[in-house]
């Protein structure tokens, strides 16, 4: 009934092509990637103005409808899951890339950019932005500030919300809010584009974001190194970083992670090592060259079974494709995939890697470990079938001892993907009360009516 | 009447010496480097412990008592004055660098800890702490997180907030709240660290700050490059960030400040030019060579008449402290100096730096200007007679008009200084209503009696 009059309002400001009501049609969107949750929203819509957003936002507080925004819904916590129905606004009609500025090295965006797409244009004109999620040839710039999406190049260049100067923000009652400037700094007043960002869509809706960008260094290089033990892997990055080299990325992936790689996707991975390291080096071309030879001297050290350097810029891409790959390629071995997200110091890498192979092991389960251990982040993904019952439980109890070793190590339960409804029943172990009061104080301030993605996160 | 209550509670956790109230002695605290307000505390107490702290502000939210910290008391804005009077909570007494953390590349530190002796400390490790305010020699790393200090490093570095990962904050209510983890990234719940950082001690106190860190570079260099006009000093720096070459700083002295170092300091700077860049370089050896062989060919091309090269790290450093002397230097000229912070999008800085030049003639007003224009960021530098009322008056119509140029310019009113008392008349001038709204609703959230630097930024 209540949905019947949404719609009837939602139809006064969006064209028929912009609104989604049959069940197939709200099935697409049932889910994102993290699997296992599925609910329908009532109504799919699609907006193309920041007018159109504010609108949708009034009648959803109007009646108190769930609002829930999607980019590409490559979510894996669950974070775009509408939970308790209601309306999914979909933003990949807001996807133009609005403004380049050379000169003062800013982007101005819709939502709905891919950032993929972002970096090759910005890239065209001597430009980068650094936030390089895996799934950076779908996901969007709104799904990167949900979430505070890093990559494997935060480990050089920090994470999203190091890229963010400012956001126009649709609020829970449709009010207009800007929370920066254009300019790459801002001591004016708090810092609330921070706080929108990493709140995955419960406490506004960007509907805009002014991002810094930096100089396209003028070349990079890709080093694999494998090892033969994880021990030896995470001691050639503290070598690294000791000897003051500052790589772009160093980024892991395990024997399983190889293996399965190179079976469904053969690029020549060696697959009978038990890790591999993925260096990418860059600035100017005489840098490159003595930190290659720094860090090759070091991998040898460090007893690196095997180091190949990738020669061209394609072939850098071609590993850079495979890494990212790592979950698609895990959907061969079973139905589903889980991807998770710990991260601890770094110095407790070794007993973390270690500990989660054990753990999946005692339960049956196949681990294959990516991370940007330079960042000390492991994610561990679980090829699964979700509808064999034993299976899923022993996913659920393993799941549970990855967080409790994680916590024992001093890390938290994520670093890079969020909480979304996937965590939610752990944040109580990460955050201290006192925070989460306030944390929830915060929801009620911008969202008193809890209609933006109610639930999610705590 | 109350705050003889307070006292006398102040005293029950506090030694004697650690609680002042004669007059001589609050004397010292009634002003901070903004010399232009002077507001007497009622009684200025030292903490040596969280748990004191905790205790001090219960007791001020029990009698309803401004409570203002201070580090090294060097904020520009006045948000160090305690305008109501009430408790001034210092921190020189919590000066501990507690953990530098080699592996993990983190320091914990309290909030007294100079941001000097930090960078000094964490070097001797082979680690670096970027941030750099131009009085790093006093200030503390506590005013640092209350201002979201930048600095000349910021232009490839970032500022403050983006070393902060971990916070321990005092609520207004004498709460403990943590804002983060020991990781380097964290996407667990809404980014409070971030909200507490520049929020000048209006949201909350922080006690303890855990801070990543970075590989130390393993090499740097200064070139110094002087231009006969401002137009070809910005041209310059936009053509380095076109060769894709991304120095450690680019910074900027206009001609009345070389020539006021000069004149108390000298150590060589070229005073018959209108401006000067101070380029650093860092990395490994070779890349600092090839960057330096690329910008002295753009240095050239730009119309550069005259380029110097540090050819030690002594001599480096020479360069810094006189370009952080200007300040100090200008203090010579007249009485008082007042400093200040504007910030455009860098395209739009020649306007914005001669436009100043134009307005402080006007109003018979020398300008010595510093900035870190790689940011876009421009610190006019005015010596005043504070006792001259026409003198007076003149500045402050002058900052008026500077401050409506620059956000003509597209511009804001502190990219790294803050708002304090000094610039609350203009605050609504460059945040919209929407926004400033929500940060009011956030204060009372945070400090519901309105205890903590009440009446700062708004």
């Amino acid at each position: 009934m209540l949905m019947n009059k949404t719609i009837k309002d939602l139809e006064k400001i969006l064209t028929s092509d912009n609104i989604l009501y049959e069940l197939e049609e709200r099935y697409a969107y049932a889910q994102d990637a993290s699997n296992n949750f599925v609910s329908l929203p009532d109504v799919v819509v699609f907006a193309q103005t920041i007018e159109q957003v504010q609108e949708i936002v009034k009648i959803a507080n109007k009646y108190t409808i769930p609002i829930i925004c999607r980019g590409a819904g490559t979510n894996t916590v669950g974070a775009c899951v509408p939970e308790h129905g209601g309306i999914i606004l979909n933003f990949s009609k807001m996807n133009k890339i609005l403004e380049i500025n050379k000169e003062n090295m800013t982007a101005k965006v819709q939502p709905g950019v891919v950032v993929g797409d972002l970096q090759t244009e910005v890239e065209k004109l001597g430009l980068y932005y650094p936030p390089d999620p895996s799934n950076l040839k779908v996901s969007t710039i709104g799904g990167s500030i949900a979430q505070n999406s890093a990559g494997a190049r935060t480990f050089k260049y920090g994470a999203t919300k190091d890229y963010v100067i400012d956001l126009l923000v649709v609020t829970a009652k449709g009010e207009l809010l800007r929370t920066g400037s254009n300019t790459i700094k801002n001591a004016t007043g708090y810092n609330l584009g921070s706080l929108f960002i990493g709140s995955e869509g419960t406490l506004g809706i960007v509907v805009e974001a002014t991002l810094k960008l930096i100089p396209k260094p003028r070349c990079s290089k890709v080093i694999m190194a494998y090892f033969d033990t994880i021990d030896e892997t995470i001691n050639a990055v503290t070598s690294i970083i000791e000897q003051q080299i500052l790589p772009a990325t160093l980024d892991f992936m395990d024997r399983n992670v190889l293996k399965t790689i190179e079976q469904f996707n053969p690029i020549g991975l060696l697959t009978d090592k038990a890790a591999a390291l993925i260096i990418e080096l860059d600035g100017t071309q005489s840098s490159i060259e003595e930190q290659k030879s720094i860090i090759t001297d070091i991998l040898r050290h460090c007893n690196s079974s095997a180091i190949q350097y990738s020669s061209t810029e394609k072939e850098s891409e071609r590993i850079w494709q495979a890494r990212r790959s790592s979950m698609a390629a895990c959907t061969k071995l079973k139905p589903n995939v889980t991807t998770d997200d710990v991260i601890v110091p770094r110095g407790n890498l070794p007993q973390l890697i270690n500990g989660i192979e054990k753990i999946c092991k005692k339960y049956n389960l196949t681990v294959c470990m990516v991370g940007h251990i330079g960042d000390g982040s492991v994610h561990p993904q679980i090829p699964i079938d979700l509808n064999n019952e034993t299976e899923y439980q022993n996913y659920k109890l393993a799941k549970g001892e990855i967080y409790d070793l994680t916590i024992k190590l001093g890390g938290i339960i994520s670093g890079e993907h969020g909480i979304g409804r996937e965590k939610r029943e752990y944040i109580s172990k990460v955050i201290n009360s006192t925070a989460l009061n306030y944390m929830r104080e915060l929801k009620k301030v911008f969202d008193p009516n809890n209609i933006l993605n109610p639930y999610k996160i705590f």
